[in-house]
């Protein structure tokens, strides 16, 4: 089983820092907590109200004080779990966590797994499947988007989508079963264009949550975008522009450390991930030479790209260069004319309004080396991305497995609905229905409680004290 | 003035992890606190007792939740600072940590600087000086040693000591200043004697505590051991089994990662520092073989000295090994045969005798490659750290910035009996006697506030959030 009555105990908070915080939970966690902390007032935890904090020193076996602590006291099922839970707020030396951790289990509690908590409060009902699963997102988010998703994730609307949505499956079961129950009697059932017209909606919707999943992994893991063109045309120069932007956006806030990812530019909320094509980061490497037809080799992986061209060439040597970018219908580009401060401005609009009409791209011209104009590629880059305008209850699906359980579902409705077409008998219909139903279920884990393999797979991606 | 009036806010945890905390301080934290959260139950934090947590969201200018989070209220002076405090526990996700701070400040709390929570803790009246300093060092702790003298520090003893030998000095000033009455009248004041064993006692006593600094540096950032010898003796194959042996020793407790310290050992709470002598880490570069003269030169920074000789050499050949290093008397040897699996165990006992007859070394034989008998190594690096004897009252300085002040107070103190046997009038002595305590004044700080430059010197150190 994956869950059982150990009680369980782990450091929830980062290393570093001035306090940590040790997590207990479960039936036990009074008596543990009770054996190693002697609180001022000299009364137990046990016999503490919920939602109270209590000042004392953890002792070790030998009334040796470990450390100050403040304790704080839950009680079932008034808790994140659901069930008894006491948080220890302590002073944060590795050592002192070590030794109230190795307390802990010597009072027999357990070393939490990855993700144990949160699995326990999915277990007690205290949240569905799906918002346990946004609880790692919440905690991994590190853009405004991708955090915006993760919260969608856990309020009400993205389980409700769900809950419909098999609503209207088993509502499709039921109109098929009927046929079922009358199939040996060789009745053609009542009305097959209304099963057909509910397949339809259905598939609509599971198509249209199923694609949002695209947006969904731009907004949780950034946008890729390429910037492509010939050697020395400022490719990196444009990149460090970008980022200089983005340093000038972010305000700095004292206290907090930003983790300086490489070619990662967050605008307005939306990390976009500059992919490592050939000669971005030009170099002396000969290699490198082979040019342009390895770069377009990854341009496949764009959500965006930017062709960048010089902007002193002639309008003629910058149409092959257009011809080399092949773009597919998801994908947005727009050409870049660089060091647009040599020429000047009637001729760089001559040549963006020539460019604009060949190719429908928009078109660009800004210094990168002079950061001018880079608001208009600051825009582009925003607009291509437009998350914001989302209404607040529109559900986007960012989640790897629940994007793989629709595309199976997608794929059995199709086939149920070539069935339908063949005149296959309607309990064999309604067997892939249910197959359908089985594994929509398994995203909020509400309906039939979920296997113990997709909960270990889910919960073990967690980290540790949560 | 290093202080103010300013509510203060700084997260306290560390990087990574489920969960973060997120402290304020001052005069306005329940106006910041009400104005960002949004509590379940409505009320407002400001209403709520002590001591108490709250479930509620936090909430931006747009009314847009950021995190569901838990707060501790605490009312002053009831709390670390002795100020109204707020403790925000939220999700550790680095979005929500930057945007929570971001509406603090936006609500008038300004970043906490390092160590203000202790500092403030301090100018209330919480805690004095030395014990704050120690909450750095409990923070820092990294070994049971190291945890153990910030423990001493914190309790009351480490206070009391230096409060006694103060009111010690404030008697000898005042029988100074009886002589300098008297002066004018040139009578010689009544006893010489009391005042010359009392600058004794108090000598010994400073002396005592500054010497105590030795140990304490020792326990607190490990003891220098340096393994010295001639190239392929086995030093590196050494260290290698004393790491092995203290992975045995320290048991593994899920959920807490053991930083890794190059070259660092802890064996029974103490950290055994193996200083990089040339040749430890035995390498082909060529300017290694400067050798054992170059090896030699850090020898003086070490506690201990393990000289490493291959067991299979005859004891001649072993003498000018001997006599090569050159032994303080602060400092332990140990003369180590490695090796000894090679020779039989009788000519290992005769040349372990011969060799501590010569130099009344310890002197072991093992096979650091087969790990035989390395708990005779183990016990004396044990043996030569004695300090789980200490007294539980023991007072040890570790603190450098005490060391030095004690040092200081030891030359003036010198100064003042020299001046006594010169019989310079009372009124200088006094005025030694009185620059001596200013300066003890300002390890606890508490009987004059010390300087804003010291408390800006002491505060700076501590990480953000303390």
């Amino acid at each position: 089983m994956i869950t059982d009555q150990d009680t369980i105990v782990a450091i929830a908070t980062g290393q570093g820092g001035a306090i940590a915080v040790i997590r207990l939970s479960g039936p036990q966690v009074f008596e543990v907590g009770d054996a190693i902390f002697q609180s001022k007032s000299g009364e137990k935890l046990a016999s503490q109200k919920g939602y109270t904090l209590h000042y004392g020193s953890i002792q070790d076996q030998n009334h040796h004080s470990v450390d100050d602590v403040l304790i704080s006291v839950f009680h079932a099922p008034y808790s994140y779990t659901g069930e008894d839970m006491l948080e220890i707020s302590c002073h944060a030396s590795p050592y002192i966590q070590q030794e109230i951790l190795r307390l802990c289990q010597h009072q027999g509690a357990r070393a939490a797994r990855p993700g144990e908590f949160t699995l326990r409060a999915f277990l007690n009902g205290k949240m569905d499947l799906a918002q346990a699963e946004a609880v790692a997102d919440i905690i991994a988010a590190n853009s405004r988007a991708a955090h915006e998703l993760a919260t969608r994730q856990i309020r009400g609307g993205y389980s409700e989508e769900f809950s419909r949505l098999r609503a209207q499956l088993l509502e499709l079961v039921s109109l098929l079963e009927l046929e079922l129950d009358f199939s040996e009697e060789d009745v053609e059932f009542a009305d097959r264009n209304q099963i057909d017209n509910l397949m339809k909606t259905i598939y609509n919707k599971i198509y249209h949550l199923k694609s949002s999943f695209k947006l969904g992994n731009i907004l949780k893991n950034g946008a890729p975008v390429a910037i492509v063109g010939s050697p020395n045309v400022g490719k990196s120069t444009l990149l460090n522009a970008l980022v200089n932007e983005e340093k000038a956006l972010v305000s700095d806030i004292a206290g907090t450390t930003r983790d300086v990812i490489e070619d990662t530019v967050n605008i307005d909320g939306v990390l976009y991930r500059f992919i490592d094509t050939a000669g971005i980061r030009e170099t002396d490497d000969p290699l490198e030479n082979l040019g342009i037809e390895r770069t377009f080799q990854r341009l496949d992986q764009a959500a965006i790209v930017l062709l960048l061209i010089d902007a002193q060439e002639s309008v003629e040597a910058m149409m092959p260069q257009l011809d080399t970018v092949d773009i597919r219908a998801d994908q947005r580009i727009a050409v870049v004319l660089n060091k647009a401060d040599r020429i000047d401005s009637e001729e760089l609009a001559h040549k963006q309004q020539l460019l604009h009409e060949k190719t429908r791209y928009t078109v660009i011209g800004l210094s990168a080396k002079h950061r001018t104009n880079m608001n208009a590629l600051l825009d582009f880059l925003k607009d291509s991305i437009h998350w914001e305008s989302l209404r607040e209850e529109e559900v986007i699906v960012f989640n790897a497995r629940h994007h793989q359980i629709l595309q199976e579902a997608e794929s059995a409705l199709l086939r149920a609905r070539q069935s339908l077409a063949d005149r296959l008998p309607g309990d064999l219909l309604a067997q892939d229905i249910r197959e359908i139903l089985y594994h929509l279920n398994s995203i909020t884990g509400t309906e039939e409680i979920t296997s113990d393999d997709i909960l270990k797979n889910i919960f073990s991606s967690f980290c540790i004290g949560k």
